[in-house]
Parts: structure tokens; C-alpha cells; sequence
């Protein structure tokens, strides 16, 4: 198949900033790609070959919109699966494969799959509702403990729909849905690998990254690549990842998050199969990014070289609290100023607090100098409205 | 002034290769941009935020597109440069500006502006067209000597309009134009620094490449950086350059071609105001590559650091002789699968002979490793015809 300047099509589903970021790479090779959005303002509008607005979510929409291309692939999850389904059994290569998303959207089946398969995860409990788990507490025989982690099981990111409960008041808050009550596990580090996998069977790790989380948002404000552990806790790390995304016959990019406990015990607390927040440094600094390489692995295509150049630390930019409007960027280019640091403006218009505007990288020889610089960056750029 | 995310138009003239990368860093920055080029089928027609087609030498075309954004650009010498002095006049920045590009557009003009400056260059004489070449040779107080570089003053480009005369008869096969000829200098290695300046006046030079050179088309082959030269030498190239760049009061990127003599002399041969085929690797392996630099120094941000992570190579992929129409890029699987390899195809669908049609970087922490490693790629991968 000859995908370069030539007549194939890729159709990406979501025109977020991955697939924005994504669309760099197809335009670097003159790949043709079409994107399905619901935003009239989507950040792929430009760049794609064509655009289409749309429901992820509709049937018809999405199964529509599959007929047109060649491969389809997805930035992200929340897409329409019975679609995506009906593709594949129609021949349409869908990467990831629906069977895989399945195992996914819904994380008490994820977390299922991990149990199944062996794989380290923090002990849970799954409940079809709020009920369940309200009567489960209640019930002598439970062995429910508190503190747990609720997760309701679909439609959560960024750290919705996930909250600590540590009284049984604290569930009145809770919205009446299918969730999952999980340990609440003491732990060093959380931390991350992103492992990239070909239809050919090739498979490959990123190095393992460190992730710091900001204490209210729950959202991440850095991702450290390498991260600050032990080579023999970093092999671990990749390892899991690897046989993760084996036991998913996963193809394109897996990003596992895991926790590192106090006795450097690895736990696999999600995954996400698409490009992913965690490895935005990998544009900067390392041989291939993860978007060439999900791009690669889809195609399948001999997948790049995932080393680092150089260290690279990512600090997310999202919108201040108590500012929503059009946006306005405060200090860039003081922070432009710096050694080694790129700002990436994801291009929405109109900020809200916590909103992901954008990102950025610092790429040092020094992991230690990087993660001064990205404490300067974080304290000066403001994501403000005017 | 705010760029990121904001009204502020950029406007570049030319939509081919050197925009398209380009484009890639106004959409990492969200700058909005607007493109003039005569192709219906230019490089930089997406990505763009709006593309207009038109001639880039008609002095209304240019005018008007200029009238339409806040800070001019260009990726290709040959436009309308009334045109641009008008809009200047009018109070639309042009980067560069003409006054530079006048100096620059005209090779004699050029020639004797290094004169002026004592720059060093290999000495010439000009002459208004071939005739008063042809008399000057016949003429007994000639100082010509054969063999000579004849080269044609104006829209010369990729070794078009530069021929060796050995003997008087080969004059014949030249065109009647305004030219100058050039004393023939042997030298070791054909050098090039790109250097970067922005209106406050802040200045860096990125690392001395080397450029190794198709013996019959005439065109870069190789760009090596670093260039495997004396420190010594390669310092006294990148002064040169600095000093090049501050004569001409340059904004913007400038590529300075030079030559190294068989006594390490370095003679400045020609310089390009705008992103260069000399500058590629810097996408791979520099922390700011070259264009994202040239964006900071046009908007007067400060400039990103030139230093390298890793060295880097760049191939030139050019039409195959004997193949023109539908383009393909046979084998781009197979290099696809080597260390630290990255293509960049520009999106031309017809390929011709020696037509530039997309670059390979090679990324490699040793230099003689990425040497031989793009020595297979040149010799693997095919621009051929359907």
C-alpha cells in the first residue's frame, strides 16, 4: 500500500489537540486525512484534507464518515463503538480495534481484564449503582474498607468522575452510576509508559515517565521523561507495559499509568489507547514522536526509534481559576526566553479554569536543570482571559 | 503585541516546502497565517489559514495580499520587491526587509556589497550582459583568466545559471544576460551557517554544516552537521556569518554559503534570506529548528537556542532522472526502518528529474554513524514515477 502522496486516506475521529498534533505528522509525510469533530472550532479544522462536523457518538454519523477513508483511527475514546464495530466486520481497518476499545470505555470491565490477565492493579469492587454500593457498605459481610477510590465506570477524564471516600456521608455527593470501589494504595510515584504496537506484531516501549499532579484539579503538571527511580523499578515498569498492551492485542499507542508503591510494587491503574498527554515530550525529545509512531504503527509501518535525545519535561497550560473569555497567554515571551523551551498553543479560543489550552516542553541534557526551568515556566505564563 | 491564539495575521509569500514547515510551528504557536503562491496545488495550501493564489512578481497581487495581514514574510527571493517597498512605506513590517533582499536579489550587486564591507569572497567583475563579457575576455588589458564560474546575475537558483567556462567557445552556449565572472577557487569543503537576528537586534548563529554536492545536477546531497572541521575553522565560519548577517541589518533567518579553501580561508560564496535546505536537520536535531526561529525573530521574540541535541544529516530527495508524472517513494518502508530516520515529503504530486521533492533526516548521537546511515538511505529509497 502507498500511503505518501498518493490517493489513501486516514480518517481520525475527534479533532482535539492529539489529533492536531498528530496532523503534524501526516502532513510531514502527505498523508490525506479526514477528521470528524462536533466543533465548529475544532484545533483540526485546518491542516486536515477534510474536515467534517459531527457526533462522535451517533451511529450513523460515525459509520458514515468510516465509509469515506481508507484506515480509521481515533484521538479519543468517547466515540460511537457499535460504528466502529459495523466498520470492522464491513473491512474498514479500525486501529485500535474496537474489541480493544470495549475493554476500555468501561473501567470496571478494564479493570476486569487486568484481574483476568494477571496484571498488578489496586483491589476493587464493581457496583451497577450508587445503591449497590451504598447497601454493600451497609451489609454485614462487606469487606469494604474506608477510605476507597469511587470511579464511575464510563465517560470520566482528566480525574472526573473519580473521588476519595472516607465517610459514608461522603457518597451522598455521588452521582447515582455504574462505579467501581478500589483501595486506596499509598505510593511513591505515579508514573507512566507509553508502549506503540504495529498490526505485524511489532512492539516497542517509551522510557518511563514520572507524573506530578496538581493536588485539586487531579489534572497532571508535569510529565518528567526519565523518570527519577531505579533502573530495576524502570525495567519492571516496561515490562508491565509491554504485556499490557500483548494481552490487548493492542495496535497503534497504549499510554499505561501505574502506580509505584511504597515497597516499589507496580500497579496498573488505566490505560489510554491513543496518543497521550503523557508523552507530548516525546515531540521534542525523542528520536520519533509518539504521534509519528501511532501514525507508524496504524500504517504498519516499521515503528521509530523511542530513546531520548535529550530530557524532556512537559508542563500542561491550563486555564487559571477565575478566568473564562478569550484567551490571552501572560508572559510567553518571557518564557520563550529560556533554554530549551518550546510553548505547543492547542488554538482554542476561549479559556475556563483547569480547561487544557496548551503545553510545554523543556528539552535539557540535564533532567535536574529541566525540572528548574519547568517550575519557572509553570510560576510565570498565566492562561488568562482579557 | 499578542500572536498566540489572537487576530494577528501573518503573511508569507511562497507556498512551497520551506512555508509548509513553517506552517508547522505558526500552528504550534496558533499564529494565524495567510499564503500568496501561484500554484493551485502548493505545499502550504493547508494549513494555512487562508491560502490566496496569485503571481508573487505582479506588483498588485503583492500589494493587496500584503495590505491584508500585520507582518510580511517571504520563503522565496523572487517577488515583487516594489511591491514589498510600498507596503514598507505603508507601515507593513516586511521581514526581510527589501533594502536587504535588494542587496541580495542581484548576485554582482551582492558581490560588491561583500567588497564594500570587506567581507571576504572569491574575487569577480561584473558585466551588463554576455557581449561585454565576450570583449572583455578578447581585450588586451584583460585580467580574466580562464577557467572561470560565470554566473547570471538574477533568478539563478538550486545551480541554475552557474557554469564553468574552460574555454572561450563554451561563452556560446550562455545566455545574453547580466552576469559576472568569478575566479575559480579550489577548495576542501563548501560550508554554511544559518544565522538567526530579530528587529531588537538579538543574534545567534546556528552550528557550521557541511554540504556535499551532486556532482552533475548541481545540488546539496548531504548536510552535515556539525561539519567535520577544525574548531578553529569553524569558529572563524560562524564570526563570518555573524558579521554578514549585522552588515546587512538582516531580520529574520539568514544562510550563509561559504567556502573553505585548501588554506582554510573561508570566501562567503552566496546568502539566502529565509529558511534554508542548509537548515533542515535543525527540525530533528537542534532544540529550536530553524523555523520555528525565523517565527520568533520576524514576531521580535526571543530567539531559541541553535545548539544541536544530536548530530544530524539531511538527504535531499530528488526526482529520479528519466521519470516524470504521478510520484512514488519507493522503499520509504525500508528506511523507515533504520535509527533515527525521519522523511519529510513535501506533498508535490508530479515528480520531475532533480526536482526536490522532500528531505530525509538522520538523527544520530555520533555523526560517522548518521553518515553511513544516509548513505543507505540514498542509495535505497527511489523518487520514481507511477
Amino acid at each position: 500500500m502507498n500511503y505518501f502522496s498518493s490517493n489513501f486516506k486516514l480518517g481520525i475521529l475527534g479533532g482535539g489537540q492529539l489529533g492536531k498534533m498528530l496532523l503534524h505528522d501526516t502532513r510531514k509525510f502527505d498523508i490525506q486525512t479526514y477528521v470528524l469533530d462536533p466543533s465548529e472550532e475544532a484545533p483540526c479544522k485546518i491542516a486536515c484534507n477534510q474536515f467534517f462536523q459531527g457526533d462522535l457518538m451517533d451511529f450513523e454519523t460515525v459509520y458514515k464518515f468510516g465509509k469515506k477513508v481508507d484506515i480509521l483511527t481515533f484521538e479519543i475514546e468517547l466515540v460511537n463503538l457499535d460504528a466502529l464495530t459495523q466498520l470492522e466486520e464491513e473491512g474498514v481497518p479500525v486501529y485500535p480495534s474496537p474489541k480493544t476499545l470495549k475493554l476500555i470505555q468501561n473501567k470496571g470491565i478494564q479493570k476486569d481484564f487486568y484481574t483476568q490477565h494477571n496484571i498488578p492493579t489496586a483491589p476493587y469492587q464493581r457496583f451497577e449503582n450508587l445503591e449497590n454500593l451504598k447497601s454493600a457498605i451497609n451489609s454485614q459481610q462487606s469487606t469494604l474498607q474506608l477510605p476507597f477510590v469511587w470511579k464511575c465506570t464510563e465517560f470520566g477524564y482528566d480525574g472526573n468522575g473519580v473521588k476519595v471516600v472516607r465517610k459514608v456521608a461522603d457518597l451522598d455527593e455521588l452521582p447515582n452510576v455504574e462505579c467501581i470501589a478500589e483501595a486506596m494504595i499509598p505510593f511513591k510515584n505515579e508514573l507512566a509508559v507509553i508502549v506503540c504496537r504495529n498490526p505485524s506484531g511489532e512492539i516497542k516501549t517509551y522510557p518511563v515517565v514520572e507524573m506530578e499532579f496538581h493536588p485539586e484539579a487531579n489534572q497532571v503538571e508535569y510529565v518528567i521523561c526519565p523518570a527519577r527511580i531505579d533502573e530495576e523499578v524502570a525495567q519492571k515498569a516496561r515490562a508491565i507495559a509491554l504485556n499490557v498492551s500483548q494481552q490487548f492485542h493492542h495496535v497503534g499507542l497504549l499510554a499505561v499509568e501505574m502506580f509505584q508503591t511504597e515497597n516499589d510494587e507496580i500497579l496498573v491503574n488505566e490505560v489510554a489507547p491513543r496518543p497521550h498527554n503523557s508523552g507530548h515530550y516525546s515531540i521534542e525529545a525523542s528520536y520519533t514522536s509518539q504521534f509519528e509512531n501511532h501514525l507508524r504503527a496504524i500504517l504498519d509501518l516499521p515503528l521509530g526509534n523511542t530513546d531520548s535525545k535529550v530530557a524532556g519535561i512537559m508542563v500542561n497550560l491550563v486555564g487559571e481559576e477565575n478566568f473564562s473569555g478569550n484567551v490571552i497567554y501572560k508572559n510567553i515571551e518571557k518564557i520563550l526566553d529560556w533554554d530549551g523551551v518550546t510553548p505547543h498553543i492547542y488554538g482554542k479560543k476561549q479559556t475556563r479554569p483547569f480547561r487544557k489550552m496548551g503545553h510545554v516542553t523543556i528539552a535539557n541534557e540535564d533532567v535536574n536543570k529541566a525540572r528548574k526551568i519547568a517550575e519557572q515556566v509553570k510560576n510565570t505564563i498565566r492562561v488568562i482571559s482579557k
